[in-house]
Formats: C-alpha cells, structure tokens, sequence
C-alpha cells in the first residue's frame, strides 16, 4: 500500500511517500517561509526525484488537527485536491498522535506540546506498547486524548500519574515552556532532540496506515480539518456579539 | 551550532541542516537512482529552500562507514569538498550508530542491520539510558561495536544476553534476514516501522554534535571513510595474488 502523506499543521512543512514499510521519499522543512509556498513544491519535488506516478497512491494521509488554522487548510486543501483529482480517500491523522510516532517504541510517557498561542498548548500524552506475540510490534496507546490546555494542566496531569513515572517532551511548545515544565513537574523528564522532535509526514503516513486498516478514511469531499477551537475571527465576532458591537 | 549532515551508506541519500535542538531541513530518497544523481541536488534544494548560506555551517557530519563502497564514497567526497571550500571540519559518523539513533528514548535493544551483501551484515547492537539528573537526556551506550558479521553470529549475541531481553530491528538487512532472524532468536523482537527503520541525515546530525563535543573531529583533508572490510576489486587482487594469476 502506498501513502502519500502531508503536515503543515506547525512551523514545519513536511511531505512523504511511504510503501509499506519503506518511506520511499521525505522532505521536511522548518523554515519561515509560509506552507502555501513550501508545502506543494516540496510534493512536487518529491514526485520528480521518485519519478512517482501519483496514480499509484492508495491513500491521502494528512495531519488534520489541531494545528495553526492557516496551516491546516493548506494541508486539507492540498489532501483534498489531490484526492479528489485521484479518487482515492483520506485518511485524517491527529497531529499531536502523528508527532507522538516519532518516539516509536519507548517505554516512556511521550507528551507533544505544540504552542497554541494564547497561554495553550495542543498536547497529549501517549505509550508504546508491544503487542501479545513475541514478534508483534508497539501499538500506540492513548493516555490523554488530543486537546488543547494550560501547560500547567497537561503537567499536573503527567504528575498524578505517580513518581515512577518518566517522560519524554516534544514539539515546537518546548522552547516556549521549558521553564515552566521544569518549575512544575515533580517525575523524571526530558526533551527529544532534533532529529525526531518536530512533525514527520513519515510519522503521519505509519500512523495513517494504521488508521486505514481501522477503516478511519474518509472521502475528499467530505474531509474538513480538527481545530479543537475557534479560530480567532470566529472569537472576535462572539465576543463583539456578547457585547453587542456586532450582531 | 549548526551542522549540515549526509548519509549515503546504504540505499538511502539523505541530507539534512540541523541547528542546535531543530532540524531546519532534512530530505530523504530510497529510490533506485545512484547517490551520484541525487545527493548534491538535494542538498542544493535544501539550501535553496532555506536560503542557507553555507558559511554559516560550522562542520560536516557524514555517515563515514560501513556501508556500500561507492555510497561511503560519495558521501565522504561530498563531505571533504565542503569542508575543504568552507574551512570547517568534518565530523565521522559510523553509520550503524546513526542508523541506531533512529530509536531515540527507547529501552530495548536496539540492533540495526545493513545488508554487506556475501552473506553478512554491517551491524552492532545499542542501548539508550537515561543520564543521572532528573531532566537529563538519553546517552546511547554501545553493547556490540558496529562491524561485519554473520547474521546468526549477532543473533546469539543478542540471544546471550538474557530471556528478558527485548530488541528492536532496523534497517535494509531486514527484509532478506527477517526469515533467519525468525528462525534463530530467542527473546522478544520486532522490527521498526518506515518513519524510523532507514538512514536519516538528521539523525547523522545528532550524534554528530555529541561526537563534536567529544572532540571527535577531523580536517576535511585527512577525514576518509571507514569501510570495515577490503572492497570487491581488493579482494579479487589478493585471491588473485594468492593463486598466482596475478603479481
């Protein structure tokens, strides 16, 4: 099964091709530049080096939230292009469990923290867990569902779950709240480096093969992005409605 | 500190610009075109994309070895072009190592295995452990030093070490030694997923600023690659030599 997968839901752009378990192609940028100018020639790039015929995709696998709002529609967008041109499905991806997968196969707490400006992070907090047979693999396990919270939150969190515990902190949300993290946590913890702390289009397109065999697609015209809350257009007006400025 | 890094060992070319904690840049091709073909033009698009001066690099991390003669040699010849025009130095990564950081924070064994082609494997086995502070990171010990190996010699090296013993493979020996391996271990296994079982360049980057630190560096005049074992043509001259057909 081949994937073509995408995520722009942060700072990075990322895009790659994976056929089973080869990733054929990756190309992840985090640079200034806007993903409306990075994400698509990056795809197109790839095709080229690959000389992929993007008729043999099976499957869209996109970081579809939470996320930068402008981010995620260009990530959906561009899915939902290709999907339609293609009619081949969708497959959404959580971007905080797709940044999780970076971690593969520790037996640590893995806990994303993407800044989401306005004192929030978008986190969770995830464990491998290798399967019955002694050959299986680590499946993912959800401790705390995606969402988006205080830092403090998410922390107290962690903490609760006893002294034994240790963690491992990702994302772009670490410069951000370094400090606070190391003033509130009270279990051992530390921070991933650079070659597996950020968003990995592979990273989505394991998850989303995983995801694909759960029967988790869904068509291109149907696919619309997870914000996890308003946009800031959409709280400005409820707030001008609430005072009556606006109606 | 920002170090560019380049990985042709195996089948994969990747390159990538890593600066401190981000990867500002990392591109990946498993694909069957030669290193010769790819490998520059990536790092160009790289540095394009991210309007890198490469002045601004303050060393080369390569994958110096083992690994394909003629890969290693792209990779090393690359390396030294830019060290020498650049004036810094280059940082030899052993390949298997890198191969390894792939698994960052995990708490099984980690045993990469490249296929050496002539029935044998570039390997080595690895452990990550976590430093002594309660925020420290993870150094990755060395249990087997990386070398060339039959594949059932490192399985009973792995196997000695105990039932409880858990190990996760990577790499491109996977796919023809999944059966051997299946046949001879004892313990617990898996093999990694395709967002983490290749050669990445980011990964070359991270142990490449660990060696850095430790002094691990050499001129871009005298840096050559480590091949572990004499080449095909090599090998041919002393049989050669050995039957008398050649003097």
């Amino acid at each position: 099964m081949k994937i073509l997968a995408l995520d722009s839901s942060g700072l990075v752009a990322s895009a790659a091709v994976v056929e089973n378990d080869i990733t054929i192609a990756e190309y992840t940028i985090n640079y200034k530049k806007t993903h409306s100018q990075t994400l698509l020639p990056m795809l197109d790039e790839l095709r080229r080096m690959t000389e992929l015929d993007l008729h043999s995709v099976d499957a869209i696998a996109v970081a579809a939230g939470p996320g930068s709002f402008t981010g995620l529609r260009i990530g959906s967008a561009t899915a939902k292009g290709l999907g339609l041109a293609l009619d081949i499905p969708i497959i959404p991806v959580p971007t905080v469990d797709a940044l999780a997968y970076n971690l593969y196969g520790s037996d640590k707490l893995i806990c994303p923290i993407m800044d989401a400006r306005r004192n929030q992070v978008y986190t969770g907090v995830y464990v491998f867990r290798k399967g019955a047979a002694v050959d299986a693999g680590y499946d993912m396990t959800v401790v705390e569902k995606q969402c988006v919270a205080d830092i403090s939150w998410i922390v107290g969190q962690i903490n609760e779950l006893g002294a034994d515990t240790e963690v491992l902190f990702l994302g772009d949300g670490v410069s951000v709240y370094r400090d606070k993290i190391a003033e509130l946590i009270q279990v051992k913890y530390s921070f991933a480096p650079a070659c597996c702390n950020r968003q990995r289009a592979s990273c989505v397109a394991v998850l989303g093969a995983v995801l694909y065999q759960q029967g988790e697609i869904e068509t291109a015209a149907a696919h619309k992005p997870e914000y996890l809350r308003p946009s800031q257009a959409e709280r400005e007006r409820a707030e001008k409605k609430e005072t009556g400025i606006c109606q």
